[in-house]
């Protein structure tokens, strides 16, 4: 038997989960859920680390995390990730990969980038196939006015009027690399995919659902681009826009130095 | 009131339904539902004709139907939309638009061209987000095989080998106009998106999932390339492959000459 940590990486369909947290006993969690599939197959009580935690209906394509498992050494990242599964049956979150990792990878603090995707679907009609997967805006959004206003949420700014009241970050200055819109037809009556991109190391809480919520608003032509750099400098959430829906939301990328 | 011809737009989800056809009470169905939401905004009791039947399980993105309506000359395409939507709220289907066409529109017999796209997801782990809405193939799957049985489908050929012992329809001489294979990153780890193209006037019974079936096992070196064409060449259908599970087929498309 060793001691090792393992680097998992993670799907999940955020729509069966009151969020990433585990939680009281009845309330289930993806965490919740993991650790009760390795206690299934290995016996160990263990606690998973991860890089981004997700709300309520928030979904991830490519989430993180790190456990310490002490297992046999025929142990390889191939049989962890099927163990997991197995006693991971009737919920929808799989692992994906699992890879092991010196003692001082940390799936949070390790990381040096992380990549959101936002989607909306922008048409009159409500959605079949993407119920609970994206955001349904009914009135037509313009798509450069929400261009101009992300250009002035690039770089690094106080982003306290884009976070949630009662976020726990020790600063409210990040930095975001990234927020690009891409727009692509979603069905043969002009209804439209528009998808947010964003990038920074870390992310405030709520701060992606807020930026959509608050340019999805500049596209209804509530605000205007030139607002979103007032709204900054007001450093106060009641400043901003709206909070979008979670279930737009999908965590898809964690990058690290190795 | 005036009689008019509409042609419907719809996209469903098949996971919720047994197939496009009205069934016995009880059954849901999309054509059932639809009617049924016609019916309750209407009064009126009318038969809605669909370009292509799908089994239980298969999705839309672009069906069509046609349906004869006695409204009021103030309703608009809009104005049905919004109805038969309203009163379709529980189930996953939508009208995406209504367009007036003229009386011998008809939404199969008019059809000239349909698009399939059938997903398969190539990796060994089991899906979260995408369950029900794709074929998850554990096993590698040799692309450039599959391509090379696809050749071997294209053009008019007696698809009998691929097409449900069942079917009706009246001669089993088809011509497949398209059948690409696009590959893409699904995940992380190697997992793949693997995507089928097909593209004709028309289709027999279960003759995409048949094709799909038989080149996924193609792809798994269960038969080579020129099998396909052997198989084609036997008019038998226990001369190919498989079906194909119903969730991973997407009607996405249907043309028409207006």
């Amino acid at each position: 038997m060793t001691l090792q940590r393992w680097k998992l990486l993670i799907e999940y369909d955020g729509s069966g989960f009151f969020g990433w947290q585990r939680q009281e006993l009845g309330i289930i969690s993806v965490q919740g859920e993991i650790e009760r599939a390795i206690a299934d197959f290995s016996g160990q009580k263990v606690t998973i680390h991860v890089a981004g935690r997700t709300d309520a209906g928030v979904h991830a394509r490519g989430q993180v995390a790190h456990v310490d498992l002490d297992l046999s050494d025929r142990y390889t990242g191939f049989h962890i990730v099927k163990a997991i599964n197995a006693h991971l049956r009737d919920v929808r979150v799989v692992v994906v990969d699992a890879a092991p990792v010196p003692n001082d990878f940390h799936a949070r603090f390790s990381a040096i980038n992380k990549l959101y995707t936002y989607r909306v679907i922008n048409r009159p009609g409500v959605l079949a196939l993407d119920a609970g997967h994206a955001w349904m805006v009914h009135r037509p959004l313009d798509v450069d006015a929400m261009r101009a206003g992300a250009m002035h949420l690039l770089g690094q700014h106080d982003f306290t009027s884009f976070r949630d009241t009662e976020c726990q970050a020790k600063s409210p200055i990040k930095t975001l690399d990234r927020l690009d819109i891409d727009v692509t037809p979603y069905d043969q009556a002009g209804g439209k995919h528009i998808a947010f991109h964003a990038e920074a190391r870390s992310f405030l809480h709520h701060q992606m659902r807020n930026m959509v919520g608050t340019l999805v608003q500049v596209g209804l032509g509530r605000f205007t681009p030139e607002d979103v750099r007032d709204m900054l400098a007001a450093r106060d959430r009641s400043a901003a826009g709206v909070t979008a829906p979670s279930d737009g939301l999908y965590l898809m990328r964690v990058d690290y130095p190795i």
